[in-house]
């Protein structure tokens, strides 16, 4: 007897372990399951009901419908599950559902704004619902979960998923977490970057070489960029580069350059503007590049969670996203910055470049003394001076050397020079006036005022001195007490407030010499400010005595 | 010199790596962070910004407001920050933000149900917003996913938070990938179970012995709650029982003991009917026992994440609510169902006896054959017949031997016979008549009819009969395809429907003979129940050839 009688399947007796740590989890989709899936899903077809539509006028930035329980779950439908949401004029999506025993009756959809737009579904509106299979890239997260690696296709499905609103928060910090505590290979960070790529537009100049440089961050001050940018398109190479605004810090280069020119473009005038004049420093926010990138940031910031592959493909992306092919990563090493020991920075270092390998991206990584501000403005105008002051030969000399050392070493990268020769070609740039002159273009090109003069940008009128109480050498510039500090001033938001260092790591002063300044735009600010530097102090001084035992 | 000029605060240098998977992730607050955080919240009160509420009329079961994105950037406040709402008359609560660019406008605040209703707030009301440092159980979710285990206190610290509606789906899913990937230790679970019992209500009864029994489930059919609670309470043990509705499978112990008499009761009146008659059969959900437990469910199934610390911890804080002493916990072992090896089920049993006793509750864990469904029908009124038929001393023989096994090894368990005797004590409670007498009073107290006759039990009108396709012997009965075609004829919603199993495993069968009824209500959900044959297959027969290599 082979085979055939009622109910003998061929069965694979897979085992999906559950409730416990146990579970081999492979997840992976078999045809068999497959065609179970499809048999299920045309079961359910047939299972469909019918709603009314009340629409709540609100946007959540997800694909969520809310049904009523109890009629729910006689329809075998659960908190969570999906469901494929289908219009009378033939529109159709899928949602994640959300239970409520009392906001929507028995016979009621309530329908966000969200896909109510989508849908163009209007009050009382006839809506069909067909109860789903959850999504397969739910299975690939709790693959991960479960420790194995995932194929390109499946974190392809998983970022299509994520970017068609279809996968709930909770299910994202599942995959964010299980990346954090698993870790991730090559491979896996390889096809999490050109998935993020993907989900976004892409600038295609059709020059070459282009060029990108980023910095781990950390450190406050250092707008490295905004000097770099010149000195790189002065240089002969194209460098298109978008920058982020302050999240946590005092300005970022975006806030730092809008007080210069405007820098929200899209990528058809970012390409415009790049191909006139080889550099360009916008907000990365106003284009649609990596998309899938911001969504992800939106769940791993609230969290503090970070896992390092999802950091490399995060940056790659970015820069993959407008063509760079040559890229020098400023890794910042010191106390309070984000890498704090030499082992940790080089271990960075080596993904960038191994990751880059596999994206046609030539990256050099630089690891960067972080343990105190680069400049001495802290907050966007004040940071802004120090940049035009450095690009016209003067200004922070820690702004200018380290920035010429970057740019240098992205010449030697790129071949434009010899190695060895970078840094001085840069300073040259610098000295013979060609920096700011390509400056003075990028600005007129992005909308700004070419003719500005240091003098021109306005510091907050309103100021504080702080002095030292005693004699002593300076041990410690904190940078995120300085952060913190500017952004009670004010900072980002009034572009005129910040912090000034007077004073470096390793000077020696006496009682009454000037430390820093704080400046803000309103009395009002300022006391914030100064009390705020009851919480946060951005200066320390060496101690003699470090500890007692008795 | 020592110490105190301007700036030099003791630190401590403490290490706390971001960015990678290097952290040490200590991040238990010291006496130093906790005076900081004071601190900053004083600088945030004066940072207080006024909003006029926009109520949103939808309770979202969160406390969430939704604020401007530019002006809450504008005061620090970002997406998943929590802000102190304040009223002017006074209330105050602590909510989580999300920002909108459209929904909110600058100076107003979107309130939901929730929280417009726990603080009385109305259209128009004018609230002040205080930025909040986020919840402290957050750096314990992050300590936990960094591989530390938590202590008591911070366990409890985010049951609190959890009860509060402080932490987001997000966090919550991040706690639970951690526990699922990290596992937890014996104080672990222990903490977190009895943080789940102090988040609800609890049954003292004030009497002794109180029982209690669980099933780690995945068997169909298998009633064995409803023959053992009245065996138990014959023999003079108390044992209030709480059960579940159905989630996938195709009758809850809830939803069968509902055929014969009400279920939902709240703590007082369990407390009065249990006194009166030893034993009860009552719904779960109906009672605020271990209220967390019901929120934790809410994230962990759409999942399907289950780690095995809080499997213990939701089950044994169940039993705990109720007072329970002594626990038989069953334990089946088989082929489709959730523990799938002897390993995996005697590593189960020994953590349930291991945490048992830390809760002072003497547990037994009995592995038994889950390989194939317990009892004849299956869906609440079939299931809830063969109860009926075994008390009266008939019925599948079993479902009544293995009441009796389990009511016995508690009968041992609790001193109350010698070992070994449990058995024999149990069978003849039944042909005494003892139990279904006790199961007649148990009705009655519950509201029921007490002189039900198994026929009285209404069964689906509507019945299709499947039989054998050919010859053969059946080797596997399927658990979760017989659910699946019962609740596809309309179980657990419609009481009659379900599926009747005429045949076991292991018997043979010809051609034409009968191998089940399916019962429905309808007509239509009978054709869907035979459309669902297609998908799930309840019986499998025994294979001549079971794969071929060439």
């Amino acid at each position: 007897m082979i085979g055939g009688i009622f109910g003998a399947v061929g069965k694979k007796g897979k085992a999906v372990a559950k409730g416990g740590n146990s579970g081999n989890g492979n997840h992976i989709l078999s045809e068999e399951e497959k065609e179970k899936r499809k048999k299920k899903e045309q079961l359910w077809e047939q299972k469909k009901y019918t709603v009314q539509a009340h629409v709540i006028d609100i946007i959540t930035g997800k694909s969520v419908v809310v049904l009523n329980e109890t009629e729910a779950m006689e329809n075998d439908v659960r908190q969570g599950y999906r469901v494929h949401v289908k219009t009378s004029s033939g529109g159709d999506k899928i949602c994640i559902v959300d239970l409520s025993k009392e906001m929507v009756k028995r016979g009621e959809i309530g329908v966000f704004g969200d896909v109510a737009h989508a849908l163009k579904i209007e009050e009382g509106d006839i809506i069909q619902l067909v109860k789903m299979e959850r999504p397969a890239s739910i299975e690939y997260i709790r693959k991960k979960l479960d420790g194995e690696g995932l194929e390109r296709a499946q974190v392809r499905s998983i970022i299509h998923d994520l970017m068609d609103n279809r996968l709930s928060e909770a299910e994202l910090a599942v995959w964010i977490s299980a990346m954090y505590i698993r870790g991730m290979g090559e491979d896996e960070v390889v096809s999490l970057t050109n998935s993020i790529v993907e989900s976004g537009d892409q600038l295609d100049l059709g020059v070459k070489p282009v060029a990108d440089k980023h910095c781990i961050g950390g450190v406050a001050g250092n707008r490295t960029t905004m000097v770099m940018v010149p000195l790189i398109a002065a240089g002969g190479v194209y460098i298109p580069k978008t920058s982020s605004r302050a999240i946590t810090s005092a300005a970022g280069t975006a806030d730092t350059m809008e007080v210069l020119a405007p820098v929200d473009f899209s990528v058809d005038e970012m390409k415009r503007i790049v191909l006139k004049t080889k550099g360009a420093i916008a907000w990365g926010g106003g284009m649609n590049l990596a998309s899938a990138d911001d969504k992800l940031i939106k769940i791993r910031n609230p969290l503090s969670l970070d896992p390092r592959g999802t950091l490399l493909a995060s940056i790659l992306a970015k820069k993959k996203s407008v063509g760079a092919h040559y890229v020098v990563v400023d890794i910042p090493l010191g106390r309070g910055v984000k890498v704090m020991n030499m082992e940790d920075a080089e271990a960075l270092g080596a993904d960038f470049i191994k990751i880059g390998k596999h994206l046609d991206m030539t990256i050099e990584g630089l690891i960067t003394d972080g343990s105190e501000p680069v400049g001495n403005g802290i907050g966007p105008a004040l940071e802004c001076r120090d940049v035009v002051e450095v690009l016209k030969g003067g200004g922070p000399a820690d702004l200018r050397n380290k920035s010429a050392m970057l740019t240098g070493k992205l010449f030697e990268l790129v071949g434009k020079v010899k190695p060895g020769e970078g840094y001085d070609v840069a300073m040259n740039l610098i000295s013979s006036g060609k920096a700011w002159n390509k400056m003075k273009d990028i600005i007129a090109e992005q909308g700004g005022d070419p003719n500005v003069r240091e003098s021109d940008i306005p510091i907050g009128q309103c100021k504080h001195t702080v002095v030292a109480e005693k004699e002593g050498k300076i041990s410690h510039i904190d940078n995120k007490a300085v952060s913190r500090i500017a952004r009670a001033a004010g900072a980002p938001k009034n572009k005129g407030a910040g912090v000034y260092l007077h004073r470096l790591k390793g000077d020696r002063v006496r009682q009454g010499d000037v430390l820093f300044d704080i400046y803000a735009e309103s009395e009002a600010s300022l006391d914030y400010a100064i009390k705020a530097l009851d919480v946060w102090k951005p200066i320390e001084m060496e101690k003699m005595l470090l500890g007692t035992m008795r």
